[in-house]
């Protein structure tokens, strides 16, 4: 999530260029000048491009504003059904025709849904994408929608729900994240198999043409490809879809809580949550900062004290989660039932104690790791066209890999410490999973 | 694993440079001429270098030949603590420093164990690499294997195996693979409680001298780098390092068999499989194109007639698993309880049927969906170094993505019926795990 910036971007039709300027130190060698361009169609849909000279992949990521908080109450999975029913038949093409065109473009795609999209992705050879923007126009503008393929899609999501109840580590970590956001910010994309069992095929065509609309989606593609061609391609496939007002979403009311889900199994799986800032926040990087130090690597606090010098687990960590206006940090760890309380108790005496100082080798562990990131992230198709949707959407504006490299280089001790102070980890909530429930023991270490 | 192929090597220690030639039709524009490079040490390490002019990035691979198939009997997970133990110190640097240091680098790191090798790899800025080249050194030849924290190390690996028990769907699938291959050759990376119970920092030590050598050794480099400054800096680091003779392993019988894990669930979980041919075999890439079409993807005929038609079952696919000297295709579904002996019915029923015919779309598309991952696998460093280490191992010698091309064109439905005829789908092991054991409908459909 972190490893996206900020450079301007206009909301015309008009491009604006940006390119790498200043980069500091050492690290600008490695940094190349980043061609990205944004642009508005009149019915509203967001189109970011950054050309990659030097793949000869292309990438693209659709975010479409039908995510499962757009639901219906008592019918939750119906985003979820949606985003495999989508994808079986659309235009002229029936389910297995669409398979077939879209495998014989040598796709890699995947659709899913989360809290506010229904994301489609997918990455192949730079000039086929044509082809596939033209049926990915198709999809999203003239799905079949087939009623008689809804109970198998719905099977395929109602079997994911079951999974899950088999996967204690992944449902501790699911209910944790329920638990830690109001409703509906943190319901599970799948939704839950008593509101699949009421879902139906016209709830979901109606979903789809309640929510599908340009004016808040966004589609980001990165590669090697002719960027004139493809926003001209894009405005025939997109450019007529008539834009619609927004669903409403009610919100519920939130306060941090503590919980315990029985579960006879070898393990007691850990979860613990609190406040942190969303990415649009001037904080945002020295948040990130604060949970890398404390979980984010083999040398983080969390990962030396609880698994490296105590051997009480084998899975620690934690990690920031931004939603647009809001953001929490979730920590994880699986522990033997024995050692549970104690592995409980050295998570939260860990979270609690960062206040009290910040090394400068952690820090500048901390920047190693996010400058190698950011050089990674620039070699990958996918990663980028991936990384300018979201930041369009949690920014309003696309960011340079150069600008969070800024960012970055000017995080200071003091500057983590003062968000720390501003932002403490307090008003924890704890989800456990196994045969016990532990308690919450603060002020222990 | 079916990417990567055939290039030219030397086994001496002058270079040879290998570089693209004659690729076919359009999609040769997309392919790049590789910079790959081979050499031994006068020990026998095999180092092989890939340069990469276009990533800012390298990566390396290091296969080392003490994975868990040299477990002494009794005291398996041997090698799978040994590669946690092996970064808790080396050289004059203790556990916490050499993490430190490595994440000092920027290093996104991974060491684990698999049948044939303890394997190490990593990646960040290229300019990075002989830093973290030198620490390796260490790790390597110098490693502390601090008995002070060999039961922390060891409760890792043995929360490990407790999560797989909570965890079906893997857990079916690795005694699939245990079942599907002679001892200890399927025998799972982690070992088992017993084993682990058994074990001593002394063991652990043995393992390590026992098995690290030079002689099957291969370090795998991708990126942009200098290769002549980095080879001399490999030659320094690691010329020194003393060969010695290979441990025996003693292989049992084996043959093809059908069991049940009775496990109170609300699903069940089936695993397949039977014999194909190992990577170096001529027969391979018709043994992958014929996997690729029963289950390698959305329009496969797994896919499509479990999943897509019949709503069967979540999740179902078909891979191709390689040893040096092995190969198995190995088949999942889940599926309800309910529906779980439709579900193995309708499995055998598309695997026994391939050679009744196949089409040309099905070839094609499979060649689109190969193509397409090419390209991408040029783009990483960290899958060329892992591509250029393994296919050492598998041919002693490396491959060109162009060769891997070449293959890929040159299958036809008349080749892949030919390898299908002389390789049929039978003898099947087969492992369900779930609360009621299935029957094994052979000719159903």
């Amino acid at each position: 999530m972190w490893h996206r910036v900020f450079a301007r971007c206009n909301r015309t039709k008009h491009w604006r260029r940006n390119t790498a300027v200043d980069i500091s130190k050492d690290f600008a060698q490695h940094m190349q000048a980043q061609d990205i361009r944004t642009t508005q169609l009149p019915n509203g849909l967001t189109l970011v491009m950054e050309r990659m000279p030097d793949v000869r992949s292309a990438a693209f990521s659709m975010l479409i504003p039908a995510g499962n908080i757009y639901d219906p109450p008592g019918q939750e999975g119906c985003a979820a059904v949606l985003s495999d029913l989508i994808t079986r038949g659309a235009g002229d093409r029936n389910s297995q025709q669409l398979a077939f065109d879209l495998d014989n473009l040598g796709l890699q795609r995947s659709e899913s849904a989360s809290g506010s999209h229904l994301g489609l992705s997918g990455a192949t050879i730079a000039d086929r994408l044509p082809d596939v923007l033209r049926i990915y126009a198709d999809i999203v503008l003239r799905p079949q929608l087939p009623a008689d393929q809804f109970d198998a899609a719905r099977a395929g999501i109602a079997q994911s729900l079951h999974s899950i109840e088999d996967e204690p580590r992944q449902k501790a970590m699911q209910e944790l994240r329920r638990r830690s956001y109001p409703s509906p910010w943190g319901l599970p994309s799948d939704g839950n198999l008593e509101g699949l069992s009421q879902l139906t095929a016209d709830t979901v065509r109606t979903h789809y043409e309640n929510c599908f609309r340009p004016s808040e989606t966004i589609l980001g593609i990165a590669g090697n490809f002719d960027v004139q061609a493809i926003q001209k391609i894009v405005e025939e496939c997109f450019g007529e879809w008539p834009d619609k007002p927004a669903p409403t979403v009610e919100v519920s009311d939130w306060a941090p809580n503590v919980s315990h889900i029985a579960h006879e199994s070898t393990q007691t799986h850990i979860g613990v949550a609190y406040e942190s800032v969303p990415y649009r926040d001037e904080g945002y990087y020295n948040a990130w900062a604060a949970v890398n130090i404390l979980g984010g690597g083999m040398s983080s606090r969390l990962f030396t004290e609880v698994r490296e010098k105590r051997g009480l687990c084998y899975s620690v960590y934690a990690s920031l989660s931004a939603l647009r206006d809001q953001g929490r940090v979730f920590c994880y760890a699986g522990s033997t039932n024995e050692r549970a309380q104690e592995t409980l108790d050295v998570m939260l005496a860990e979270l609690q104690r960062l206040p009290e100082g910040i090394k400068e080798g952690e820090l500048e562990r901390c920047k190693a790791g996010a400058k190698s990131s950011l050089i990674m992230q620039q070699e990958s198709s996918s990663s980028r066209a991936s990384a300018v949707a979201r930041d369009w959407y949690h920014l309003g504006r696309v960011t340079t890999l150069d600008e969070v490299h800024q960012k970055v280089d000017a995080l200071t001790v003091p500057s983590i410490l003062k968000y720390v102070d501003e932002h403490p980890a307090d008003n924890f909530t704890v989800l456990t999973l196994g045969p016990e429930s532990l308690e919450v023991n603060l002020g222990v270490s």
